[in-house]
This record gives structure tokens, C-alpha cells and sequence, in this order.
């Protein structure tokens, strides 16, 4: 628009109009087009000009006064201020100049990364722990979010806040877990984490001391190994079987270690469901390491991350349900049932424990995003929470059974394999196959599924693939075992 | 709702129709009003008993089709599933049955909490580094976060990711840092954290050992303190005066620690805005202490926290902007520009040391809350952070400008005080005045402020007060300075 020698150009956008009308005024006074001291156009000649109301005009005037950008004179025209509230900007200093390549103080060794590359964009990800994203529902997540940042209170929820998480969250996770785990909680036995990943981080260097023993699965979490070493762990691989970790083993571990005079501290496992094999740790097993624990005054780290998602019977309630003498710490996460990058997560444990790992997560990360937090606390009052865990638990249902049949079908003469009682991924065992040249040439042919060594505490090679069923719909999963069995022919077993 | 002996009763609520009559249904079956089996009457029994189109009873129906409670049967009508999707709840146990009140294993030392009590609800919060909570554009923000939550793409944004933060949000964080900073960033120049908080943390973590000896500036920021310890340093407090940290003692002790066989590795500052000063460190100093870091091989930890903040001529340019041999490391957060609670942060540092942070905050955190992150890229490609960073700069301004001029008229004889050229908070000693009891004494009258013993390396009395203008608007200001001024009458003083 122009309008008496003053041109100006609002540009297209999302913004409301008045704000990009500001900016553009911006844009000129950032430019030199427009300068300290110039006047600009009568509010009516610049909405004439423009073809907007006058009100419009007004609000971006308001805005570019409220920023410092014009200002009224006496005679009731509006100018550019003296002193803009940026100078221009300092010619950008070539990055040579100013940004180090290397660091100026010596560094110790390089920690040890676990972040797997992103799989390709339009493969098929049989990755276990993967919910299926297409399906969160997102509408209710974003209205519930919208409802809780605009309420008439939302400035209480945009400020600092109690570490161990938003007090209604906790309370509706309280409720929750009484519900489906038979675990009676108040909103003050637990603390909201950021996933179970910190959590689990939490926990450890709440209980653990530099070099003090841990028992971990073996076929095991890698992140979780990581967490633990992170507090200063010494980790003792135990064996896992079809029935979970080998508690007979385990026991003897730490009788000898007693003898030794260098005990175990604590147990991290998932007793649910196995990762990665999501075998059910039975009742006899649990039985023997609650009073093993009780005994030798072990922390037993109870890690059970999609405890829903369980299709044979109920759901096994967790060792925290049983545990009088308090060795557990309870550790869950909302990831699965919802989606990881949500990040909320929690830890149940007695009232002494949380009151340090409150501490310290004020430490580390203050406070969690109290929006977030309330607006999922949102969902769960809805029931939309509960509700989307039924209806996942049915398609994955659907798909884990779809998963065995085209396996049954196309690779019943090389994998073996028991079909899951719960969990998001099933162990297919291969012995006769070199599974990792297996897992590269199914990913050539768009397929993604980890192969056994990824699970192992050495890094050895094991027999066995992981897939997960949960993230992609009947149909690709069946198109996932073709290509697998067509990668299996092309390595000319 | 009645039909046919059949009674429902659907809940008021936000959620739509449909889910609250779906919703209905699972409430009669937990409560065995409805059991397994039973037939439902049909649709458009149901649709006219309820007042309902018939499409909403069906996409109800779908619903609990999906998540497992109702089937149809062959006849063509609909029932409860004989097995449900959930076990009647068992009786909740009594507490004392399951949940331990202590922990059945050892306990090192309670670690140190730093999280202050939160202040009465109507109290007037002089607190520094609070902003005005109320100006949030909280619509903008829900807006935003709604854009993404929903956009097509959405589920790649719900899913598992880069520990370093979304890369776009990367982008525009390294774009605004090289427009406002001098600092000439790319995307893989920083990492994104969860406030300046976790920022220094896992900085702390990258760079030290345990035992390694960090100067800190005392007076400051005691949750830094803890970060830093949390990381194994030693602290040594150095004095900071009118000009910030005084490098000069600086200089002496590093020396004669070098000399003793003991250096130090790292210096923390906030340079641009003193905490709990607000002084801002002069050139000659700036000059010095980067030539003793690099002389040295020490690291500093550049802590930025409210840059945008500056009254007086434009913000200093970081010493990271000055930094070609790699010795600063260089934190900010979004907090203090928009919200606390949205914890978003970044370090900017050489890069090998940034792979170690990121490979760092996966074993702690995984990653951050990409939804958020991206919802706020958003804010910042529509200029919205910025304008609104403006706005609040235009806006604490006038509130310096009045809490100086209440203090001078009111309490001009007891406090004195340099009006800050930035920050968010003024620094006023009152030596003649017993400030931990004035704190007392003006909190018991509704006004929080911060005495200086709250910034003090061992506890020990420092007389002066902390008083945050950015929250409160100028009236409450002015009535925070007269309930102070009375409140010293109290203590007949």
C-alpha cells in the first residue's frame, strides 16, 4: 500500500492482520526505510490504504507503541521513536571469528551414546515400545491443552512449581494406579518424572552410591544399563528365560556376594513384560525375590512401561502391590499408552525416597511443564485416557496376532516363538539364521526390527529378532514378514 | 434416559455427546448394572429415549465396540462382551497392606532441597526472575501447540527423538541468538534443555570431575550451586561487587591454586545481569577474565539467563561472542521471555562438547517435549516471542522506573540502592536494617521479598534485599514499598 510517499508491505501469514501490519512497520524501521523521528500516515489514511478498518490500524499502532517501536507526538501525530527498543543489528561476524570448532579445557572420554539413528521415513518399523502415533488423540490433547492455558487461573500453572509434578496429576495417576494395579496410593506417594527414562535415573542416584552392586536382566534395557551406570552402578548381568529373570540365579549371585562382603544393592527389572522378550515373570519367581529382597535388603526397581497393554487375562499386578517391608520402587510412564514425546512419567516409592528424588529433580530440571502435566491430568478426568488404552490394547490385540499368523505362515520353518501374553513386541527366536546380517538386509528392503545383540549385555550376537507389531496396522506387518522372508532367501542361508 | 427397563444416565461434561453416553455404559458395566451378555436396546431406541440424533448413539457404539465392552451379535443386536476389557476392580487394599511408610533398604545423607515454599496466594512477589505471568500470550501459545498437535504430520512429532531438541526449534533459537547476540550459530551449535536448570547441569556433567575446583560468584544463585555439586565440584565463592564478579580476586586465586598443584577448571557467572546483583561486568573485566580462561584452560559457564531484559543502551554482548579459543559455554533459557513452567533451554558450546551433552541428557531424559518445542518455533518464526519480549521490556521498564521512585520517597533514608540497567530484579542494601526479620515482617503483610542471605555462600547475614519488579504491576509496586515501610515501623527499628 502506499499512501503519501509511504509504502508499505504486509506481508501473508498465519498472524492476525493488525500484528502483521506491525511487523511490517518493523520490517522498515529494521531496514532504515523507516527512521528515528519519521511520521507515519493518519491511522484512517493507512487504513484506507491498506483496505483494512480503522481499528485495525489502531491495535497495530497499540502494539508498535507498546513495544517501543512509536509514539504519539503532541501534535497528535505518530512517529518513530528516537530510541528504538533494538539497535540495528551488528553485521553478523563470520563464525570463524567468534564460534570455536574445539573446546578451550580438556575433556574426559566421550560417554557412550544410545540413540539409534532414525529409521528411514517410509519404512516399516517393527520396533517394540512403539505405539502406534497416527492414532494419539491428538484433538483432545491439543483442546485440553488450549482449556488449561486459557483458563482464568492458567498464569498460576506458567510459573515455578513443585518438583514432584502437578498435585492434580498426581492425584489422577494416584487413582489410576489404585484402579488397574491394585497399588493404594495418594497424590503424595508418588512424583511425576519426565518419562521413565528419568525415573529410573532418579532412582538411582537417590539409592545408589558410587560402585554399589545392581542386578540387571540380561537380555536387557540398554538405556536403563546407562541410567544406572550414570549413578555409578556396577551392573551384574543375570539370565533371563521363558519365565523372566532367573531369580534361582539370581539368589545365588547375592548369597555369594553377601559372603563376599560385597553385596548387591538393588534389582532392576521388568517383571511384566520381559524387555525384550516380554516373558511374564511367574508367581513363584516374584514370591522368592520379594523375600529375597526382603532379606538382604535389596531396592528391587520395579520398571513396568506398558503395563496395559496385556491380552491373556488380566494384567499381572506389580511386586509394589505386595511389598509391606518396602523394597520397591514402582516406575511407570504414560508413553506407551500415549506417545513417548509427551515425556510423563512417574515413580512410586515410600514417602522418604520421593522426598529425595524431589530434590534432586529440582536439581536437574527444576520442575516438569505444568501445562503439559494438567492438560494430561485433563484427559485422564475425561476418561479419554483409559478409553484410548482399551482401544489400543484391541488393535494391538488384532496386531500381534496378525504378526504370529504371517510368521507362522512364512517363516514357521526358521523362527520359533511363543505368541505374548502382553506387551508390544514379540521374541522371535531364529538359531539356524545370522540374525544381524538378517536385520540389515530386511532394512535394505524397507523393513526395521532389531536383531538380539541389541538386547545383550556384552554386545554378543544372539540368535533372536525383536519385532514390534505395535505401530503399523495389519497389513504392513504382513508386508514386513514377506519382505523379511524374501531378505532371508536373498542372504542365501 | 429409560428404554425398555434399560435407564442411562450421560454426565454433563466438556466431552462430546458421544463419548459421554459411550462413557455411561462403562460406568453401569464397572458397577454390574450392565453384565456380560446383556442386550443393549437399539440405536434408535436408544436416540430418541436420550434426545439424540441416532449417528451419535452409533458412534458411540463404535466406541465401545473398539475398546472391547459391547459386540454385536448375530441376531443383529448389540450386547456387553462376555469377557470385558477390564476385570472388575478388586477391592482396594487397605494402605498399611501394601504400601510400605519406609524404605526396606539404606539411605545415604537427605540431599539439600533449594525449592522455597510457595508464597501465599494474594501475596505481592517481589520475587527476581519471575515474569509477568498474566502477559503470557497464552492464546498465541495454544494456538500454536494446537497447529502442530493436529497438523498432518502430527505422529512423527509424537514419537521418540533427537535428544538435542527439534531441529527447527534449533534453527530459530541459533537465528535469534546471531540477530540479538553476535553470535554466529548454526542449528548443531546448541542444544536444547529443559530450562537453564538441566542446561547447567548437564554442562556441569560434560566438563567436570568429581573434586574439580569451580569458582562461583558469592553472592548467587544457590540452585546453580547445587547443579554444579550434584556434578562432584568443589565450589570456591569469589566476591562480586558493584561491577559483577571481581575478576581481579578471581585472577589471585586461580593462580595460587595453579601454583599449589590444584587449578581450578571452571568459572560459573551471570555476567550480563549479576545474580542476585544485577550488576553488569564491565569490559576491562570481561577482557580479563577470558585471557586468564584461556591462559588457564578454564571453562566458563556463561550463564544468560534474562538477556533480553537491558534498559540502559542495548544488551552487553555475551563473552561467548568473544570466544575464539572455546572456553565459554553459553546457557539461556526461554523462561524468563515467556514461562517457567514451558522449561526450554539451550546451550551453545563447541561441538565436541555438545555430543557429549546430548548423549548425556538421552541417559537422563531422552529427549525433550517435541510438541512443546515445535509449538514454540512457531511463536518465534511468527515474530510473536519477539514482540513479546519487546512488550515486556517496554513494560518492566516503567515498573523499574516505579519501584525505584516508590523506594526513593518511602524508604529513601534506610535503603540505597544503583537503579539496574537491566534484569528483572533491584539489588538495595539496607545496612542498618536487620533484613532477615524485615523479610519476616513484610511477608506476614502480604509482600514476599528475597533477603540477602538467601544468596550467601555459607548462610551468613548480607545486608540487603532482592526486590523483583517484573510480576507486579506499578500500583502494587508502590503498595508492596508502603506495607514494607510500615512493616519496618513494626520492628521499631
Amino acid at each position: 500500500m502506499k499512501a503519501g510517499g509511504f509504502v508499505l508491505v504486509v506481508p501473508e501469514g498465519d498472524a492476525p492482520i493488525f500484528a502483521r501490519i506491525a511487523g511490517a512497520v518493523v520490517a522498515d524501521i529494521r531496514r532504515g526505510r523507516l527512521r528515528p523521528g519519521d511520521t507515519l500516515p493518519g491511522s484512517r489514511t493507512l487504513a484506507a490504504a491498506l483496505g483494512v478498518h480503522r481499528n485495525t490500524v489502531l491495535a497495530a499502532e497499540r502494539e508498535l507503541a507498546l513495544e517501543g517501536w512509536i509514539e504519539a507526538t503532541p501534535g497528535g501525530t505518530t512517529r518513530v521513536c528516537a530510541t528504538l527498543p533494538e539497535s540495528p543489528p551488528r553485521a553478523r561476524p563470520a563464525a570463524a571469528a567468534t564460534r570455536a570448532e574445539s573446546v578451550g579445557f580438556e575433556l574426559g572420554p566421550e560417554p557412550p551414546a544410545h540413540v539409534s539413528p532414525a529409521p528411514p521415513g517410509g519404512a516399516i518399523k517393527l520396533l517394540g515400545g512403539l505405539p502406534d502415533l497416527r492414532m494419539v488423540p491428538a484433538t483432545a490433547l491439543a483442546r485440553a491443552y488450549r482449556r488449561v492455558a486459557t483458563s482464568r487461573r492458567a498464569h498460576e500453572l506458567f510459573g515455578y512449581a513443585d518438583p514432584r509434578g502437578d498435585e492434580l496429576l498426581r492425584a489422577e495417576l494416584a487413582a489410576m494406579l489404585a484402579r488397574s494395579r491394585a497399588l493404594a496410593l495418594e497424590a503424595d506417594d508418588l512424583v511425576v518424572t519426565r518419562g521413565s527414562q528419568m525415573a529410573l535415573y532418579l532412582t538411582a542416584l537417590s539409592v545408589l552410591r558410587p560402585g554399589d552392586r545392581v542386578a540387571v536382566e540380561a537380555l536387557g534395557y540398554r538405556p536403563a544399563w546407562s541410567a544406572l551406570q550414570a549413578a555409578g552402578a556396577v551392573l551384574e548381568p543375570i539370565p533371563v528365560d521363558a519365565g523372566g529373570l532367573d531369580v534361582e540365579r539370581l539368589t545365588e549371585r547375592v548369597e555369594r556376594a553377601a559372603r563376599q562382603g560385597s553385596p548387591f544393592r538393588a534389582v532392576y527389572l521388568t517383571p511384566h513384560h520381559q524387555y525384550p522378550t516380554t516373558a511374564v515373570l511367574g508367581q513363584p519367581r516374584r514370591l522368592a525375590l520379594l523375600a529375597l529382597a526382603r532379606q538382604r535388603r535389596l531396592a528391587l526397581f520395579e520398571d513396568d512401561y506398558d503395563h496395559e497393554f496385556h491380552y491373556e487375562g488380566r494384567p499381572v499386578a506389580p511386586l509394589a502391590s505386595a511389598d509391606p517391608s518396602g523394597q520397591v520402587i514402582y516406575l511407570g510412564t504414560l508413553s506407551k499408552i500415549l506417545a513417548p514425546a509427551l515425556r510423563v512419567g512417574f515413580v512410586v516409592a515410600p514417602r522418604p525416597l520421593l522426598s529425595r528424588l524431589a530434590a534432586l529433580r529440582a536439581v536437574i530440571d527444576r520442575q516438569g511443564d505444568r501445562l503439559v502435566e494438567r492438560a494430561l491430568r485433563e484427559l485422564m478426568t475425561d476418561g479419554e485416557l483409559e478409553r484410548h488404552a482399551r482401544r489400543m490394547r484391541r488393535v494391538y490385540q488384532g496386531r500381534r496376532a496378525a504378526l504370529a499368523r504371517a510368521l507362522e505362515e512364512q517363516l514357521g520353518d526358521v523362527v520359533s516363538f511363543d505368541v505374548p501374553r502382553g506387551g508390544m513386541a514379540l521374541w522371535a527366536r531364529a538359531p539356524r539364521v545370522d540374525v544381524d546380517r538378517w536385520a540389515s538386509a530386511c532394512e535394505a528392503r524397507g523393513v526395521v526390527l532389531q536383531p538380539g545383540s541389541r538386547f545383550s549385555f556384552t554386545g554378543e550376537r544372539v540368535p533372536a529378532v525383536r519385532l514390534g507389531f505395535a505401530a503399523e496396522a495389519e497389513p504392513r506387518l504382513r508386508r514386513a514378514v514377506r519382505l523379511m522372508a524374501e531378505a532371508l532367501l536373498g542372504l542365501g542361508r
